[in-house]
C-alpha cells in the first residue's frame, strides 16, 4: 500500500524535512505531486487554489496546516463536510506586524513620513512639520488575538493605554479594558488610535464603515493590518475627504494590489504599504515550531495542539 | 533700589509667570527689557546671542536656565569668568527623541520609508521592499544621559539589546554593558545600530568619523540626534558612498539648515529630518518642572537642584 503523503506546498530547509520524517516515519514527504499522488495526500502544508479539486476529490485529506494566519481564502465549507482538520500560522507574524504598527504610528506622530516626502525635494521644512507624542495616547486594538496581544505588550511599554475589542468583550491580559464588537462604536470616540487586526469572516465584513469613521476623534489615526474587506473602502474614502479623522495607515485592501487609479494613493494623510506588515525574517523556524508540534500530536492521536481553527467559525 | 529681574526670553503661560512670582516675590519678571533693565537681570531663562553683550556687561547676571539640553552655543568661558550658574533643559525632550529614534529605526527595518516614496508613484512594490526585524538587534547608545536612558528603557522593551558609551565607561541602569568613549571603535563591529546622542564639546567633535564608520557592520544603521558636529560630514558621505554600513537617519548637521546642494539629500539609504527629534508637546509644563524647582533652591540658597551644567566641562 502507498504511504500517505505530507504535501509541502512551500520549500522548507532540509533540516526541517528531516525532522518531519523523523516524527512521521510512515509518511512520504513531497514538494511536488504526480497525478496519482494527490489521492494519497493526508496532510497539506499550505494551500493553493489550483490543487483544491484534486486534494478534495478522494476524501483522503485529513489536515491542512495553513501558513497564513487568515484562512478566509480556504474552502471552509468543504473542509467542514469532509471533517478536515485545520490549523493556521497565527503568531508567526505577530512581532513583525506589531513592529509595523508602532512604526507607522511613530512615522505619523513624529513627522517622519512628511520628512521623507520633503527630502525628495531637498526641502528643510522644520517649521511646517507636524509633531505629536505617542506616549499617553489611547489605542483600541480591534482583534485581541496573537497579534493584538503582542502589540499590546510592546506599545504599552511605550506609554500607550491599550483597549481591546473582541467578539464577546471577554477580558484579555495586557488590555486595560475590552469591549464586545457590537459595542465598538460606543468606545471609538474616546480613542486616539484604532487598529484593525481582524480576520475576514461574515461578522467582520465592512465592520469599519462610516458609522465608525464618523465617531472617531478629528485627531485620530486608523490603522488596518487585518483583512482588506473589514474596511468599507468607499466610506473610508468619504471619511478621509470629509476629514472625520486625521490619518490612516493601510496595509491591506479590498482589492490587492491596490489599483493604480484608487484615490487612496493620493491622500497626503494616508500611508499606503503594499501588504508588508507580516513580512517576517526567520519565518521557517517560527512556522516549524507550530507545524512540528501539531505533527507530533497528529501522528500519535490525530489531534492538533497549536493554532487549531474551528472550521465553521473561520478563526 | 531696583528689584532684580528674571528675564524670560520666551513667552510662558500666565499660570507659570504667576508661579514664578510667588516663588520669587522680590524679583521682577520681564519678557522684554529696556536699556537700563539689562543691568538688573540676575536670572535669564533662555539665551539669545543678540543680548549677550548687554547681559554680561555689568556682572549682575548670576544664573542662566537654558531651554535646550545642549549648551555649546553659550559663551561658557565668560560664564566661567563671571561665576554664572548654568542649568539646561535636559530631559524635556527625552521622550520625543526616544520616539523619534524608534520611529526612524522601524521606518527602515519595516520598509516604511520606501513605501512612502513608492506611494508618490502609485506603485505597489511588495516584492522589492526591504524588511527586517528590530527585536533582537544590538544597539549602541553613544551618550547615556537622560535621552539615552529613556531610549534604553523604551527600546529594550521592544526586544532590543542595549549597550552604552559614556566618558568613563561607568555602568548605567538599563544598559547591558557600557564602554568608555575611547573604546567605542572596539565595540562598534558587534552593533546593528549606533545612535549618537552626544553634546557638542571639544571631546565629541567629529567623533563619528571614518574610523568608526569603517568598523560598522555592512548591515548596520547609524542615527544621529546629538550635535551635528559630532559627525565628520565628509567622511560620513564617503562611508555612505562606499557602503560601509546600510542606512543613516540624520536629524542634526554641521550646517543647519542642511544646504540644498548637500549630497546627503540624495542618498536612497539616508533619511534626512530637519532637526525635529526634540519637538515636544506639552513643552511648557515639562520645562517649568525644571525651572521652578531650581528657582526655589536658588531663591533660598543660590543653588540649583536640577540639571546644573558644569560650565567648564560643557555638560
Amino acid at each position: 500500500m502507498t504511504k500517505p503523503i505530507i504535501f509541502l506546498q512551500k520549500k522548507f530547509r532540509e533540516e526541517f524535512t528531516e525532522k518531519i520524517q523523523s516524527i512521521a516515519p510512515d509518511y512520504q514527504i513531497k514538494n511536488t505531486l504526480t497525478e496519482e499522488d494527490f489521492a494519497a495526500v493526508e496532510i497539506s502544508v499550505g494551500w493553493a487554489e489550483k490543487f483544491e479539486d484534486q486534494l478534495l476529490a478522494t476524501q483522503k485529506l485529513k489536515w491542512v496546516q495553513s501558513i497564513s494566519a487568515g484562512v478566509d481564502y480556504l474552502p471552509l465549507d468543504k473542509f467542514s463536510e469532509q471533517d478536515i482538520l485545520l490549523s493556521n500560522g497565527s503568531g508567526i507574524h505577530a512581532l513583525s506586524i506589531s513592529e509595523h504598527i508602532i512604526g507607522v504610528l511613530l512615522g505619523y506622530y513624529r513627522g517622519l513620513n512628511e520628512a521623507v516626502k520633503k527630502q525628495g525635494r531637498n526641502e528643510w521644512a522644520q517649521k511646517s512639520i507636524h509633531y505629536d507624542q505617542l506616549a499617553g495616547k489611547n489605542l483600541l486594538v480591534v482583534g485581541t488575538g496573537h497579534i493584538g496581544q503582542q502589540l499590546s505588550k510592546s506599545i504599552h511599554s511605550l506609554g500607550v493605554n491599550v483597549f481591546g475589542i473582541n467578539t464577546t468583550g471577554h477580558s484579555v491580559e495586557g488590555f486595560a479594558e475590552t469591549y464586545s464588537i457590537k459595542n465598538m462604536a460606543k468606545i471609538v470616540p474616546e480613542m486616539d488610535i484604532v487598529v484593525g487586526i481582524l480576520p475576514g469572516t461574515h461578522e467582520t465584513y465592512h465592520i469599519f464603515n462610516s458609522d465608525i469613521f464618523e465617531k472617531m476623534k478629528k485627531t485620530a489615526v486608523f490603522v488596518n493590518v487585518g483583512r482588506g474587506d473589514t474596511v468599507h473602502t468607499k466610506e473610508l474614502i468619504t471619511a478621509l475627504e470629509e476629514k472625520h479623522f486625521a490619518f490612516a495607515a493601510l496595509d491591506v485592501f479590498e482589492e490587492e494590489p491596490l489599483p493604480k487609479e484608487s484615490p487612496l494613493w493620493e491622500f497626503d494623510n494616508v500611508l499606503i504599504t503594499p501588504h508588508i506588515s507580516g513580512m517576517t525574517i526567520d519565518f521557517q523556524n517560527k512556522f516549524m515550531k507550530i507545524f512540528l508540534s501539531n505533527l507530533k500530536s497528529y501522528v500519535s492521536s490525530k489531534e492538533l495542539t497549536v493554532n487549531q481553527v474551528e472550521v465553521k467559525r473561520g478563526y
